[in-house]
Order: C-alpha cells, then structure tokens, then sequence
C-alpha cells in the first residue's frame, strides 16, 4: 500500500509570536486522516517571503498534498498570494464569480460600502483554481505542480473548514485512492500510564505491525487508540474490531467508554437513555461544568440549568445553603458541597446533581485549605457522594481537574444506578 | 543586530492526527518573544524515528535554539530519549537525583508502588545536561552541538512550562544577549479590517522599518499589534510609545482598549475600577460568559453569580420571566432578556448585569427564528441596552460570538456610565 502524505502549513507571524492558538491544523489533520492520508508535517512559518517560500519547497519534498492556511487577508502583512502567484508562475488576473460574490456580500449582508482592498480579494494567481469560499472574501486556490497538489485556505477557522469539507476534500478524495484507515478509542480511568502500558505488555506483543496502539494521557486519565492501516477495507475492519474488543478486556476494570467522546457527551448519553436530566450548583468552576455539558448538541434535552454561586450570599440566599454550615465549615467543604447539590437538585427538579467549591488560585489559598482544595458532591436524590480533591496547577488546569472529576464522578453515580 | 531564531519541534502522532491541539508551541513561541528570541519555525512531527531525527537537522540549520517537546512517556511508542542519546552520540545512564525525586513521587504523593517503567524515566543520556522536572517524571535535557543549543522537554504542558520557566530560560539568556523586543498591542470594535488598513495608510507609511505592525481580527473585533526590533532598549522604549500614541489616535473612534488583554479582563478592570458588581443570566451560552469571567484571576471582587436557566422552567421559577412573555414573545425574544437582565440584577443584587438567549444550533431553529439568533440585554438597573443578533456559524462559535458581544455591551454601559 502507498501512503499517501500530506503536510499542513500555516502562515502568520501571529501564530509564530504565539499570539493565536493553531487549532486549523488540528483540525485539517483529524480530517485527512479519516481519509487515510498520513501527515508528515504540520508546519508554521512567519509572514515572511523566503521562509514561506522554502517551507513549500521543503514540504513538496515528502508530502503529496500540501495544505496551506493563512496570510490570504486584505492587509500589507499577508504576502501569501503574491507569493503563491511567482511560486507558480502566474499572473494576477480578477476571478469574476468571487468579485460578484464578494460585492453581493457587502451590499445584502454586511451592509457597508466596498473598498478597493476588499476587491482586491478577487484577485488570484491565473494558474489556480479557485475553490470559491461562500463564508468570506479569500477564496481558496488549487495549484497543481510535479504531479502534487498544493491548496491554500484562508486562517479564519471556520472558512478555512468550509472551504476544505465544500472542496478540497473531494478533489484529494479524486487524486488519491489512499487506502483505508481505522481507528478505535476508549476512554479508562483511574489508572496511570505506566500501569496500563505494564497491564498491556501481552496485548502489544500480538498486534499485528500495521495496527499501532497509542497513549493519550490528558487530566489524569488515559485514552488509549488503535490504528490500523490497509489496503483491504475489511481486512481492516474485521481485525480492528477484534483487537478493540481484546483490548477493551485488558482494560474492562477502568473503562469509561469504548468510543472518542469527551467526558460530558458520555455523561448526556447515559443521561438520555435513561431520560433523567442533570443541573449544576458551581461555586470555584464559575460556570465551566455547565459550559462543557451545554456545548454537546441535544444537552437541552437533560440539562435543566445551573446556579453560579460564585459569592457565599448567593450559596446562602440562592441554593439555601445554612449560615451555619457556611460559618461553621466554610464554603469550601462537605457540608457546604453537599447541601448545594441536594438543594440544586431540588430547586431544578432534576435527578442528578453536581456542586463544587474550591479555591482554584492564585489568591485566595490557607494553611488549612490551600489553593488547589476542592470539594465535589454528586447527588441522584437518594445517595449523595462527596469527594475532595488537591490540585497542585494553575488556576486554569485547576478549573479543568475540577470539571472533569465532577462529570466522572456523576457518570459513576448514574452506571451504578442503572 | 544579530537576529537569534528558534525552532520549535512537537512531537507525538496525536499531534499530527489532530486528536491534540497544541498549546505548548504558542505559550513557548510567547515566552521566547519576551526574551526577543524569534521564532524561524514550529514544525510537529510524529513518533517515527526518521521524520524526529530529519526534523532535528532541518531545524539547527536554520535556528539558534532548538526546543523539542513530547515524546518522553514511559510507553513505547515515546521514542525522543533514545533517539537524542544517538543523535548526541551519548549512552543511557541512571540519573541518581531523578531517580531519588521520583521514587519520593511515588512514595509520598502518588501512594503508588513504583514499577519498572518509572524507573526508566530517570534513565537519561550521558552527553545531556539535566534539567530536573519537579511537576512529574520525565527530566527535560539540555544537549549542544556546534554552538546551538537543543532543549528537550515532556509534552504535558504544565510539566513543560515548569522546566522552561525554572531551568531553560535562564540557560539560554545567559547564552544569548539577543536585543530587545517590545510589543504594544491595541483591541478595536465595530470596523472591520479592510477599512482599519484604509484609516491606518499614512500611519503605516511614516513606521520606522524596524516596526512593524500586525492586524490580528477575531470575533469580529481586530487587535492590532506593534512590534519593535532594536539592540538599544532606550530607543526602542521611546520609539514604541510614540508609535503607539500615534496608532491610537488613528482608531480612537474604535479603541476598545489599549492593552492586549481579553474583553473578559476588560470588563474586570472596570468593575474593579468602579467598584461594582456583575451577574449573568445565560440560556444559549450555558454558563460560558460565567466562565469567562471567572477565569480571570481576582473575578471574585465584582462577580457573583449566574443563573444559568437552559430549561424555559428555570427561566420562569427562578429567573421571573413572566408565563406570559415565554409565551407570547418565546425564550428568545427581547422581552425575554429584558426580564432576565432586570431580575438576575435584582436577584443578585449586583450594579450590572448580561442576560442571553438565543438558539445555537445545530438543531432548534426555526423560520422565524433562524439557528444563529440571538438577544442580548445588558442593564445598570436604570437603563437596559437589548441588541439582536444573528449569526451564521456553528454552534461554539456561535456561544464563542455571543459571549463576546455580551461582553462588549456590558462594557460600553460601564464606561458610558463613569
């Protein structure tokens, strides 16, 4: 079977200064690679002409498709489709469709009078295809050359995914009959690294050489990852399940779910087969928990709401959290955690319930209750668990820790209820 | 003055498959454009023995410093370490201190039997330099190779950033004087970026060479960042402020603020300023503008709470939203959020006060009330500001742009009123 290879380049001083996170390449990658295209590289260079100019040379040497984002906006530092215009050696010449496109834009939806540097964006290199971009003003542009396929995309995520997923992905889909590629990923917890990888000797030495098994470590638990690659569709299919069922044995102890789901979208799956519905009492996550679970489509269908009750008047006054308790315990603590996760669950009529409360830094921590200290409560009505937690990171990875251990705790509590 | 570039080089098939978004590069890529080291290139290579050590080569072409990151888990598909031990022609030996830190680890903190896979973590190469790692098991190592230095640290970012603060940093200031850098970054609204490069020709055309300045739009909003180059830290220092005086008088008209900080932390320093409090009321957002307040550090002085009333119940028992409004104008209407920004300021009795609903998709639109629409109400209990909005992206972009428009609203109101 011949791999089929792709790099990804991006291009923009910003994301050299460190200024923007690079999530488009992520993305392209996750994306190709469900097409069976490996990636050699993912790269990023500077709005500077030489060195964008050598990263294309460089990357044409290994990769079969390079893919390139960025530098494509109205303004003096983006210098990529001039660049790509000589690299290519064609000539600006204004693509009618995108210069329609472009002033039906700013007369119906944006309302605002054109610019000339706005028209500029119909202009591209004549020795591309214009792969058309129905959610801004930079068109995509296609250039073929010594038999490789070169695609420029704009940075602005989502017109950059608009564009790949509406054109590009069936014009490399056309070119390159890559072979097949299958993955598999489960979700353990509880259990380091180390020890799973010791548990998983016997496995790793039966897999066959082309499916491979990875270890994503992430807020203290593992997911693990089969990859198998091959020409034969179902050969693969076939012994991927097996090996993903042998594995899912060695790990049953820890598993929390045989798929690549976040942790909040197993918690709503279990939620909505058992058509239950969930809300949160947040005090140091200030709103996070019910963020993650209302960021999973259909949530509506279980998540009733929260109570942020980021100041103690609004635990006592709001959630009906006692003085007492606040005065004799603290906010940070069982008691306060547990009367916030029965009263939420009271308050919203739900069947489930998680609070919080924790000092997540950097002011705020005791010698009794350092920063890091989190107590966590869930609650099905009936029984009422409560674990506490240290955390020893930053104020942000602290919140996270936090979120996560709650929506685990809580999808324990709803299989052990089931 | 002599430029001194590094390389960035992330390792780890989960990079490249996408399942990972990387951060370590943009958080080193900032902390090496404080020390005025640029960045040449941030390249992510997979676990594969070939593509690390060709990576390695390409990258101490062209850079000064070459900073690896990843690949040193205890499991096999980490190979950096034995493949550095090569490259640097050294031989693994047991690094007795590494070795007594994490034994300690595990007996203290961890409350886990040490097997022998933590053990091999403290195994380094005998032509490194250790760079000890007090957040977990694997060391960073620093090796040098015809004059350039090579920094090799685990991936897990809090761990990385710890060896990079408390040991990598020092080393290479004390190697390289490499000028001085400084950046002024500004935050504009309500213009877009072709017309802000309109207003700013005769501003770019007067900026020194060794300015140089950035459009960096986001959300709808652009920053805009100057960065000045020089060895004489006076003239730099001087030159920047004038520039930057001068930039701001250009946009003033669209001048969110003049300090690269998050809208979130804008409306924080206001509040502080003025000494008074916010709440949220969120249906759509679901606790994300909530979060994003409470992720700046010291939010607890003028936040105090939210509720987050996802189920229309909620709206109404908690929030007060009359039946009569839910039905008459639906959970996304002005009234709606009139009501809920009115009565969450009440609830919580706080100065100001953001309330939203909206539908986010990708399911839940209507005719009427397309997916992508959304009201926004933001009060000072005297006067309530509504807006509608509607936008035409995926669902947490949709989230993402709503809280950001919240944001600003409330923002406006705060500095209308002082």
């Amino acid at each position: 079977m011949k791999n089929i290879f792709a790099s990804i380049i991006t291009i923009g001083d910003e994301l050299l200064i460190g200024q923007v996170i690079d999530t488009n390449s992520a993305w392209l990658a996750q994306e190709l690679n469900k097409m069976g295209i490996k990636i050699k590289h993912r790269i990023a260079v500077g709005d500077i002409w030489e060195d964008i100019w050598n990263a294309l040379d460089e990357e044409s040497k290994n990769a079969d498709i390079i893919l390139i984002t960025g530098g494509l906006g109205p303004t003096s530092d983006d210098i990529t489709k001039p660049l790509l215009c000589q690299y290519f050696n064609g000539k600006m010449i204004v693509h009618q469709p995108t210069l329609a496109f472009i002033t039906d834009l700013f007369e119906k939806v944006l309302n605002r009078p054109m610019i000339e540097r706005n028209k500029k964006q119909a202009e591209v290199p004549d020795t591309c295809t214009v792969l058309p971009n129905e959610k801004g003003t930079a068109p995509g542009m296609l250039f073929e050359k010594n038999g490789k396929l070169f695609i420029s995309m704009p940075g602005v995520p989502h017109e950059m995914k608009w564009i790949f997923s509406h054109q590009a992905s069936s014009i490399i889909t056309q070119k390159y009959n890559s072979g097949y590629i299958e993955h598999r990923t489960l979700l353990t917890a509880g259990i380091g690294e180390s020890f799973l990888a010791e548990k998983l000797i016997p496995f790793e030495q039966q897999i066959p050489s082309h499916i491979k098994l990875a270890y994503l470590p992430n807020f203290g638990m593992v997911r693990l990852r089969l990859s198998a690659f091959s020409i034969h569709k179902e050969k693969i299919a076939e012994e991927i399940i097996y090996q993903f069922n042998l594995l899912k044995q060695y790990v049953n102890d820890f598993l929390v779910i045989d798929d690549d789901l976040p942790l909040e979208a197993v918690v709503g799956k279990l939620l909505l087969k058992q058509q239950k519905t969930i809300a949160t009492a947040e005090s140091c996550t200030g709103g996070y928990i019910a963020h993650l679970i209302t960021s999973i489509p259909g949530s509506s269908n279980y998540f009733k709401g929260s109570i942020v009750s980021y100041d103690n008047s609004i635990k006592n006054n709001l959630l009906n959290v006692s003085n007492e308790t606040l005065n004799n315990n603290g906010a940070v603590s069982k008691e306060t955690v547990t009367q916030m996760a029965n009263n939420i669950a009271k308050i919203m009529q739900t069947d489930y319930a998680i609070a919080v409360s924790g000092i997540m830094g950097p002011a705020g921590g005791t010698e009794e209750k350092p920063v890091g200290t989190v107590w966590i409560a869930v609650t099905n009505n009936v029984t009422t668990i409560t674990k506490q937690f240290n955390f020893r990171f930053d104020r942000i990875r602290n919140m996270q820790l936090t979120a996560i251990n709650a929506l685990n705790l809580v999808r324990q509590l709803i299989v052990d209820n089931s």
